[in-house]
């Protein structure tokens, strides 16, 4: 029997060594954040049970859940009939859990089945892989990392003041520079549909303005006026589409255009109380962009809304959030409130390869590579290797005798930086020599000078 | 409609902060390990082709597999007469995917994929979660982790060398001081069989005498009786099985008991080296523990076999590995041998717990919490936040005004070891009360005194 040659399954990835080096160095910048802000890590299992999954992502979201086969005999409650009635009709009896297809009815779960436990608010942040059974395609994939920051239980605006600040932070220390982080409140979106006469309709607003970026306005009050909008609607709705000027102005301008709105006002008020607490952290709120037709599609946001796009590149968002009233009604468990956000890691990556902002000395694996010419060498070699360990240099001893080219052309490949060779003469005189793969320099010196040599770094 | 309670799916689990800090803490310190020897980090995806699965770990294994359900209408290919055949019949039609049962086996698809781009030899180390449909019990999971480090493309005996280094160094870096590394060689149990007139059989010999330890010499001899080894055979392993002495002294008794077979003797030659370079690197061979009748199950091995047990625990065996000589025959690409080991963090993390080996400050998340008892605290405490963070103190500000008890109590709940307080005195003065809460101190002082004091700790 001829042996296939093994593939992926569509829509996966493996990450090699360089790219599970620039992955960790993202988690890494992402995790000290939220750590640096007291958010507490969290894991949940890959598989859920279909009755946690289904019902929370919309019926396209349904069709994208990976379902598990029952193990064992699992077409034994499948009858002839069943066959007749479809896929759908018999889900239940061949599968009963799900993959995970977010972070967040996860954490909802975990936050009704732990809620005498828990100490409140709770600020969870959680970095794992979700699935969705999606058309993969550039930038879609098929499993893929999410990473989230909630904090349920309380409804203090210093939280959203705090994701703020988390992305700021982490996209500074990403040496990301050109992006702009927009925010808006769901409440100004209510009070928007109120005051142009289609109060209750905000949904509906929502998925049309949400467009605007793309289509322009044109397209948007086309769409409106499909959706039913009156024209009297949809002409009140310029002066928003027109609106410029400063965050103050912009809140200046709806406190009077909203005045009829108590939602609106509300609104209003809260993302002024944002700002306010910016200044007051010390910070200035100039690297926010209200953007007062940000939508977001997710119906469970009731306050802020947040949106992080990097400019210039290719792949827009790369971040996004907001607050909610009710996390866990779903699953019986009202009034736990929160505010929440995620970083999509593999965007941020695409990001940082297109921008070429990957650190240089990425791998920071190996630091030091011994080679040597014979079994002498190689003896010697391990003496040198245990000293280099110790001082908790990662070093790497050739494993087997070679030529030296070979040697050399294995820390290339693997990116080290130094590379000691020991030959006879560095063995009668207890040194070692050090070559600089950076600069070429090659110097024979004694043990601890190498030493110091390395961990002064290249 | 009633809403369910939610639940974990069988034998999964939920890792809350504290476990997540636990589990961080052992990952950290095989992670660093790796990496202090040079090896590099591999991530392959969760679910695999089931052509890539299954035949690979037995009928058994293949029983095991998690196998997800094609997406849309998976049963369009089914027939009522496949329902008659029953399920293994139409598994093919349903399922192509199922989920990482192992590290190895992908890590082989990998190789067998990326063969051309991999720069030889090629150490690589792995830690991701695994699945199996096991029946859970106590310590058996249906999700777990695996961490696994494996260097392919060389015979050298310095990669075992390393391995019983890494043990070392990870169980030294957890405290763990009781444990024993057994290591053995298969081709001494070849010539063991070859030796005792059963030339061929060291694999049923492997099985019976893996049990030695939990049924006893008497038990094992009936095992060996009804796998038909005859009892010439049998009495011929006494000297074996009562072999006691130095590892030296072992090597030097099985040079001449197993005198007549060439396989037996490589095995122990090759042991005979690893010991020699524990000696080189300056190191001594008396953390190692020789057992002539370590076997260990997999059929793959054909060199050194490894097997680490923490002494006087409930939980025995938490690490194993060893040499393959083809690790990627089964996807057609021949000749490329290894070793490795994994250890395993579910038991590792029981182990720690049992012997109360975990470090008290485990959880290490926020060192401060600011608190403060009005509107104008909230304000100063936001300029403080501000100030602890740009030194890169993990510290938050209580987000409500509430009453300072119920701040403390979050501080204590989150082991949060200082304590900083506002009131209107501290404002008055640019002060604040700095309170270390587990020495109970507290005191006034400058922001900046209060900075450094947090810095040296409690």
């Amino acid at each position: 029997m001829a042996i296939q040659k093994p593939t992926l399954p569509k829509g996966t990835r493996d990450f090699g060594p360089l790219q599970m080096a620039r992955r960790n160095y993202i988690f890494d910048i992402i995790k000290d954040t939220f750590k640096l802000f007291g958010y507490q890590q969290l894991e949940t299992p890959s598989m859920e049970n279909l009755s946690t999954l289904t019902g929370k992502y919309g019926d396209e979201g349904d069709q994208l859940l990976f379902k598990i086969l029952n193990s064992g005999d699992y077409l034994k409650d499948v009858t002839a009939a069943d066959l007749e009635a479809g896929a759908s009709a018999t889900l239940s009896k061949v599968s009963e859990k799900g993959l995970r297809y977010d972070l967040t009815v996860p954490f909802a779960r975990y936050v009704v089945m732990n809620r005498n436990e828990i100490s409140y608010p709770f600020k969870r942040f959680q970095i794992q892989p979700v699935w969705r059974a999606d058309r993969p395609q550039r930038g879609r994939y098929r499993e893929f990392y999410q990473c989230d920051a909630d904090v349920v239980g309380t409804d203090s605006l210093v939280c959203e003041l705090e994701i703020l600040l988390m992305i700021k932070r982490v996209f500074a220390q990403l040496g990301l520079k050109d992006y702009a982080i927009k925010i808006n409140n769901r409440k100004i979106l209510t009070g928007l549909a109120e005051v142009i006469g289609s109060a209750g309709r905000e949904s509906d607003l929502c998925v049309a303005i949400d467009k605007l970026d793309k289509i322009g306005w044109e397209k948007v009050q086309e769409e409106l006026v499909q959706r039913e909008f009156s024209s009297d609607a949809i002409s009140n709705l310029n002066p928003i589409i027109d609106l410029k000027g400063s965050n103050a102005e912009k809140l200046e301008f709806l406190s009077s255009f909203l005045a009829s709105s108590e939602t609106g006002l509300k609104g209003v008020e809260e993302l002024r109380e944002v700002f306010d607490l910016i200044e007051q952290y010390g910070d200035t709120e100039d690297f926010i962009d209200f953007d007062v037709v940000l939508a977001r599609g997710l119906s469970y946001y009731t306050g802020a809304i947040f949106e992080v796009k990097v400019n210039n590149v290719s792949i827009g968002s790369v971040s996004g959030g907001g607050r909610y009233d009710n996390l866990t009604g779903v699953f019986g468990l009202e009034g736990v409130s929160g505010v929440g956000f995620s970083f999509g890691v593999d965007r941020i990556y695409d990001v940082l390869e297109e921008l070429d902002l990957f650190p240089s000395d990425q791998l920071k694996g190996t630091q030091v590579l011994i080679t040597y010419f014979d079994e002498e060498g190689k003896k010697y070699g391990l003496k040198v290797l245990n000293q280099l360990r110790s001082n908790e240099i990662p070093a790497e001893l050739y494993p087997d005798i070679s030529k030296i080219k070979k040697q050399f052309t294995y820390a290339d490949k693997k990116q080290i930086p130094f590379v000691i060779v020991i030959g006879s003469e560095e063995i009668e005189k207890s040194e070692v020599s050090l070559k600089n793969l950076i600069t070429g320099n090659q110097k024979a010196m004694s043990l601890k000078q190498a030493i110091e040599e390395v961990k002064k770094g290249v």
